[in-house]
């Protein structure tokens, strides 16, 4: 039995920090995104997404609008709320939801095809440009809500839709080559073929990965010439086959390039395709890129693609912190990614990976209220250049509370409503832990619960409720360096393979395993290559990275460092934040102005307290400057 | 009598380090450029500038090839020239300026209109797009031209030609509002009333200033719809009225903004009309302008304009060393602006402006061999990312050939060879001398000769070859805190007011004064409002800026750091580099990388030598990176 995840329906999670955020998705964000789609909201921008489902259906007149992948939102905020109706049962959701996959059924062509903006506006150019007109990603996004409406809420309508919509798509690209423009198809196939067992499924979505970057002149030669029309909102150049790594073939990529959500959607598909078919070559090519994009692509808070031209990937170590883009759906993708390379090897550094995106660059997009939402989440902010001067207009120093391409939000939403998904897996003897998310799993050896106080304080536990011979293997994040394991009470030792303490007993019911460890304050430094950040720390208590915000500090935060010998204390939530967080005190130097613009003098130093916070609570406050990485004297 | 610049025919240069630079823009630069005009170099981008004229004259037929300013290329080589002409007598050189002025005569229409696009290719259209089409940007060079060859080559036919033109501008603009587009014409018609006395021209430069800015829609109201013509090479923003200063009127402006040579000539021109009228509400301007750039706007190498978008200033203290845009023509226009603030106040401000400029920000434009040229001079280079990544496309690490718009190659040729303009002043009683450049100058108390170990070493003297009584003026360099003077080898004390030495003496002809100070190696820190320099230095000697490039040092420029009590030293030139060349030698520190991207190891640190280089003589050796501000560690 290969490892598989546990499914979400077999998973309850009970955490004193994930619960409540789960709450507001479900009690907040779901409802509100609901009415956003529904163009309820009159302060939020315009989305029309349902409408146009009722126009593709017939049962509205007008025109089309939003993005030529505006069906997307939809079919991720169903989604999320397929796992909120598991979170939460809620018979008047419930209701809605059907409602709206039964308008999207009545907006399903008679072949199975399912797009509101073709069948709305072009009908005569289904399938014609793949390069640019989302249909394939619109799908896959649909195929993933029937499954999770399946698997989550036991909600089949969609699932049956979306089998049609899948029938029709392999009728036609089984006979006919096809590279999806912006990938995510490949992810929904996968997934369809998991939930039905349809072979068929996973090959189209092989044969789509197999074609891409085979001819690289594939969407020079098949994209049609449209003057005026920008279906993306912009124009794609074909010939940037860097931007969806249509460049060379997937398993001969050697690193992260191009458009961020695309390259990750495309790896965490490769990653499941591995897992599935077992072809080491897709695999070895996943470890290369995984290897690329965390030791020399991502920012320490596990944003990644650096360059807001083009959303992209650029070149290693090119890691600006103050004209980041790291958009939420990027980091949100590295969860995914990860999740599938733990399929293939359960290996530490994958759910390591899992964990500081969760806790940090893909938390940040959301408001602590779940309210508003950012799509660029960078790691310093200086008012008065960002949202201004030309490099930075992307960056903004507060949430806002809707975008014009509102791909961010629903995709935070369905990953954190779907968080049990990511906790647990297991295979034919081994039951695998892989966050500490205090959490009851129902697995083939019954029940274990998992609680503590993670991720604020150094104990968690474990609770064997049914018992068996089984191993339990517990993912020790690595940021932990040093920990006492006891099962019921006696100090063990069990062998440590790749992140991961293996436990195999004879367990009975009530055995306990209990993990104490230090919740040190870490002083992070960046590889020398990364010239924004030498010279400089960045501050890490357990699974997160703190900043420092303006606002907190007597002086301007540019004016600011940290000797390499203050003692960092661990203190009580600053005013204004969530009574349960942790926050840092530390004793620092500012730096007095010199006199002049340039001056010889040495700039005065006087001491000051410095605060810093969790990385994903910044901008909750008022808002203003910001930075991860603070100077280091020492 | 005002204070009046010495001309330029009564200042001869020699000087160690500017005689050789005026001999290679003589030698090298200026026959260069001449052939590139005329395309007659295969491997520089084509020019087709002299060919326009052609064409205008109707000689040639064809299209018109290049930039709506094209023109202007003429103009600013003819202009450095003249200036050549003056520093060494070439008779086929005059020769070829004489045919080529000729041309120009003859391209010239009979109302005096002179513009080889317009001419050439929308005769219909003269005069209705001043926002995007430059023609009285290319006037004003053009009449620059002239002034220039009547000035130092006593050659009086463009200056005839320029008289129709500039007469045909005051018929016009007289009468009618008009608002040049990019500000040049104002400086044009302030020197022809210089060289002819004639009030009208300056009348019409002060018509132009007083316009601009009065109301802010003028150019929302005044230019014509255009689909498809870029003028520009791109589309001008009618309403962008930032970018051409035009949103205020010029005496209440508080701030630089928009198109950094935009901006700076307008303030050239209203540093130059103050000093002609008095008027205390334009200079009062000029002033505050003047203290925003330099204490806020200006890199500490003297360039200035950080934003590649538009060209342009941005917001106070913005100045990132790596995506600074810094064009050469910018530093070369802060040089024509603090000239011109120097006939309204000898205050050592201005001259100390003049000399960062010309030492560092403006000569860094051309290669050592003055056969490439820089349009953006960056404070720091990392190959991995310049001319690739986007935000970084502008920043090169090697002087290219030729630029497509190449404003900056001729404007700087037409600096160092009229070198001789920026170093004497004189009115009533006084002698300036405002910089240490080895010269003599002709006065109206007879020759004065200044010459000495500048800018290597650190000490000057003044013969005074006639002698009368009269005050000489020296102005100290701002970096010069501490000197010995003597007069006739005895130390003497004289009053100091605003950056200048005042010495007023019955002087003797053979009078000597010398001064000795120390050159000691300066370490400058910037304003803590500039995050980017914090906790950094920035090296100088004399009136050098230094930099580090990488391949002088043992390993990557990210790694290294300078601790603050290091020792540093001034030692002879590296290899590859002129030998008077004085570089700087110093102990610092290295960081090892600490393991893996982000490592909670301090970095480990090694000693190693690192070494430093006149910024201005940086990327002559092999290309790559480059630095400015090096880490200090306290």
């Amino acid at each position: 039995m290969p490892i598989r995840e546990i499914s979400v329906r077999n998973v309850n999670i009970s955490d004193d920090f994930w619960s409540s955020r789960q709450a507001i998705v479900t009690e907040v964000t779901i409802p509100y995104m609901e009415k956003i789609l529904r163009d309820e909201v009159p302060e939020a921008r315009k989305s029309h997404a349902v409408s146009n489902f009722r126009m593709a259906a017939g049962e509205e007149s007008g025109e089309f609008y939003g993005m030529v992948f505006q069906d997307s939102d939809v079919a991720k905020w169903l989604e999320a709320a397929a796992y909120s109706l598991f979170l939460k049962p809620d018979h008047a959701l419930a209701e809605r939801v059907d409602e709206l996959v039964a308008l999207i059924g009545r907006s399903q062509q008679e072949d199975g095809y399912l797009n509101t903006y073709f069948t709305v506006r072009e009908p005569g150019n289904r399938w014609k440009n793949l390069l640019e007109c989302h249909e394939l990603y619109c799908a896959g996004h649909m195929i993933e809500a029937g499954v999770a409406l399946h698997e989550a809420a036991g909600k089949d309508d969609l699932l049956r839709i979306c089998i049609r919509l899948a029938d029709h798509i392999c009728d036609r690209f089984e006979k006919e080559e096809g590279i999806p423009g912006h990938q995510e198809i490949e992810i929904g196939l996968l997934r369809l073929f998991h939930a039905t067992g349809n072979a068929r499924y996973r090959d189209m979505a092989l044969r789509f990965l197999d074609l891409r970057g085979k001819d690289p002149e594939w969407f020079i030669k098949h994209t049609p010439q449209h003057p005026g029309i920008h279906y993306g909102g912009y124009d794609i150049d074909p010939a940037d086959t860097v931007y969806n790594q249509s460049d060379v073939p997937v398993r001969e990529q050697t690193a992260a390039r191009g458009h961020a959500v695309r390259q990750l959607y495309m790896l965490a598909a490769m990653a499941d395709a591995a897992a599935e078919t077992g072809d080491q070559a897709l695999l070895n090519a996943c470890m290369r890129l995984f290897d690329n994009i965390t030791q020399k692509q991502m920012y320490v808070t596990g944003a990644v693609g650096s360059s807001a031209y083009h959303e992209a990937f650029t070149v290693d170590y090119d890691l600006p912190p103050d004209r980041c883009y790291g958009e939420t759906c990027a980091s949100v993708a590295m969860v995914f990614f990860a999740h599938n390379m733990i399929r293939n090897d359960p290996d530490g550094r994958f759910a390591d990976l899992m964990e500081l995106e969760l806790y940090n660059a893909a938390l940040a997009g959301m408001q602590l209220d779940g309210k508003r939402f950012f799509y660029v989440n960078p790691l310093e902010v200086d008012t008065s250049v960002c949202g201004k001067v030309p490099g930075y207009e992307h960056v903004l120093p507060q949430r806002p509370p809707w975008h014009d391409c509102a791909c961010c939000p629903p995709n935070l939403a369905r990953l954190i409503a779907s968080l049990g998904r990511y906790l647990w897996s297991e295979d034919g003897d081994t039951i695998y832990s892989h966050l500490w998310i205090g959490s009851e799993a129902a697995t083939r050896f019954g029940r274990i619960r998992m609680e503590g106080g993670y991720p604020w304080q150094g104990k968690i536990g474990y609770t064997i409720m049914d018992g068996g011979t089984f191993t339990l293997a517990i993912h020790i994040p690595g940021h932990v360096k040093k920990y006492s394991l006891q099962v019921n009470y006696h100090a063990e030792e069990y062998p440590v393979r790749n992140g991961y303490v293996y436990i195999r007993r004879a367990w009975q019911a009530g055995d306990m395993v209990l993990l104490h460890f230090e919740m040190a304050v870490r002083r992070l430094h960046a590889d020398v290559h990364v010239r924004s950040c030498t010279g400089k720390t960045a501050l890490a208590r357990g699974p997160f990275i703190y900043c420092f915000e303006e606002s907190d500090q007597a002086g301007r935060l540019s004016s600011v460092s940290l000797p390499s010998d203050a003692e960092i204390d661990a203190v009580s939530a600053f005013p204004g934040l969530p009574q349960e967080t942790v926050c840092l005190s530390m004793k620092g130097n500012a730096d007095l102005f010199p006199g002049s613009q340039y001056s010889p003098d040495m700039p005065k130093q006087v001491p000051c307290l410095l605060k810093a916070i969790p990385y994903y609570s910044w901008a909750n406050r008022s808002p203003g400057n910001m930075l991860v990485w603070i100077r280091e004297q020492p």
